[in-house]
């Protein structure tokens, strides 16, 4: 039996997300030994016997998994806080798009970045959502809309997980809008998505995923679809921007071809659900929010169902600038009327399973430890107030940060 | 003429705040030289013959006035993270209410708290606001609804002047709720409030101004001004919550009273506007948010009588536990659909306003140096994003902190 360990957190409070039966997976677990980067024993009271190099008294605090944002596009170039102030304004949305704003304006400034003001400006965002705890961290590429730039987007993901402590999922988003070259030929555009950039990407080993914006403003699920088939020929796994702002059936599409969430969603229908089963419903209470939006996600039918909610910032210049996933939890709670532990697992287990990770998300032995610790009475503190916590402690990969 | 300072911050842009005919009162001054705690100059070029004990060079980044949150509750013991779980479960307010939830539970727990825990839990709360570039605060009494109680939580407020690097200004809320000794008895309540309470606060100065709840669920318009009587006779301004859930002509009393501001006024008449006058509208989107509240205040009316409308966070454990003044601001332009700019003005110029001070709020000559640096390329950046920025630096009364 193994007693020597790299760390040893004492004196916790556990809430381990894990499925035991207990509000937010409390255990009656009070210190974690970890070693090689992962959780490598639990332990009701510490043994006499053992040894670490690193102890840590965690003062009876709150110890919790790291937390993922599973949906973000947080590397862009330029800024929409001119649009935003334009709006309020009372410029209208059509004289905004004449002016060259909206996604344009961000593509546009996008492509002409170099690859380093790319970093440096996605560097300072990653960190404002480190700060709050976050260890894993999704980022979907499409600003760029052509291969090159789409690469830039997507090698700039990796080297953030270089550059800072925290692990990154990288999206291949390239069907995120139609590029102005391609202005009347979506269907053209989506051929060179399928058959030039995503061979590519998938050569370079460049995204986990992929993902397609289905909607009246996006693309069809014809071509949808067709991107879908492509990921799969290429061996990614497949997510969606669906059911946002229309019901184009895109989730039960999506579902169809095992996809690991389909996000957004105010617009699913109810007799939907069901096709979900074990694709994740990701909801992103920034954006509708900061769209005014009134049609809130199928909750009470989804929880019926038993289908994993996960919650995300969906950070990005337009439609959700919000770089707070704390505040993402408490926008899910105060507008869509989840509860703080479905939000919480919304941003721990949940949010796992929706970037089709297995080896985090919950405290438990033989996963990765990335962990947080809380200056809390009760894990629901973290999601009732607006920028009232910080963690105090964090470890990523067992690493102390 | 003089020509050496305490500091020099050269290299900036300057929004002033000040009403000069520019957006942000943008100048084109481009250092600022601090003595005695005050701006004592303001440069086009610096002259190359003064000389500065400290220089700061501001690389090109924009200078602010410090931020100022008028109207807070962040001087409280217990938490109501319960609460918020329990409504979010699907439990009714009646079944909460009989659990002892509500105000009346923190009023319980602020009774039995000791100065010390007060202030530890207090400071803990304002350091989240001083991060985000807060200069001056707010800070009211109310959850002791006895005058030991209310004596603590002033004397609490003051102390934490002296241990952070802020001005705090305190207001009396004694009339903020009914305590349950009195609860057949509001009228003599009323009476310990003004015979009582507010003779002894302002015989010992604990408290800057005085604040009254004027609602259906609050104190009746009689007697909120049976309390602005007993504050004018005893030399203080007063202030007022009103408008909140129902229109009982509270803002229009307490204009009458040269209130300093009505606060909330959700439910004011665009016809009552006009009474406003030298009054401060503060908008508290906070409570708005987490209350679901559908009705917003009279914003096209404000605007057009010119009335000087301010943001706050309303940071109280109830109904905005929000410990951010930069997502106050953002929520006033995506809620209520004011400008970035007059958010601005909200947190700078009118809010110093709110709080009867003519020493603050603007950068200019001869005011306090309370003074916010950021990298941004254009101030209505601070309002688009949540989360998205903090001061790069910081100086209260000239000094950088
Ligand atoms: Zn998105
Ligand atoms: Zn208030």
């Amino acid at each position: 039996m193994h007693d020597t360990f790299d760390t040893v957190i004492t004196n916790v409070r556990i809430a381990s997300m894990a499925d035991n039966g207990q509000p937010y997976g409390t255990t009656s677990h009070t210190a974690v030994g970890i070693r090689s980067g992962k959780i490598a024993a639990l332990f009701e009271e510490l043994p006499a016997d053992i040894s670490a190099t690193h102890t840590v008294d965690g003062n009876g605090q709150w110890l919790l998994p790291g937390l993922i944002d599973c949906h973000t596009h947080l590397i862009y170039a330029g800024d929409r806080a001119n649009e935003f102030e334009m709006r309020l304004q009372g410029i209208s949305y059509a004289e905004i798009a004449k002016q060259g704003g909206g996604i344009k304006s961000t593509v546009k400034a996008t492509r002409q970045a170099s690859e380093k003001a790319l970093f440096d400006s996605a560097k300072q965002r990653a960190e404002r959502l480190l700060e709050e705890g976050v260890t894993t961290l999704e980022i979907k590429s499409g600003y760029g809309l052509d291969l090159d730039t789409e690469r830039r987007m997507l090698k700039v993901a990796r080297q953030l997980e270089d550059a800072l402590p925290v692990s990154v999922r990288t999206t291949f988003l390239g069907a995120h809008a139609l590029p102005a070259e391609y202005s009347n030929d979506a269907d053209g555009y989506i051929s060179l998505v399928c058959d030039t950039m995503l061979p590519d990407i998938a050569a370079n080993k460049l995204a986990d995923a992929v993902d397609v914006f289905c909607e009246s403003i996006g693309f069809t699920p014809a071509q949808t679809e067709r991107v879908f088939q492509a990921a799969k020929a290429h061996g990614l796994p497949v997510k969606a921007h669906v059911e946002q702002l229309s019901d184009l059936k895109g989730a039960v599409l999506a579902a169809n071809y095992d996809a690991l969430s389909v996000d957004h969603i105010e617009y699913l229908a109810e007799e939907d659900v069901g096709h979900l089963k074990d694709t994740v419903a990701v909801l992103l209470p920034g954006a509708f929010y900061y769209l005014h939006e009134t049609q809130k996600p199928p909750i009470e039918a989804l929880r019926k169902q038993g289908i994993p909610m996960a919650v995300a910032t969906d950070l990005n210049p337009g439609s959700s600038p919000l770089a707070s996933l704390l505040t993402a939890m408490n926008m899910a709670c105060v507008l869509f009327a989840i509860t703080p532990e479905e939000a919480l697992l919304g941003t721990t287990r949940h949010a796992a399973k929706a970037l089709g990770l297995n080896d985090r998300g919950m405290i438990d032995e033989g996963l990765r430890a990335d962990l947080t610790l809380w200056d809390i009475d009760h894990p629901a503190q973290l999601v009732y107030s607006i920028n009232g916590q910080r963690p105090k402690a964090r470890w990523v990969g067992g690493r102390h940060v």
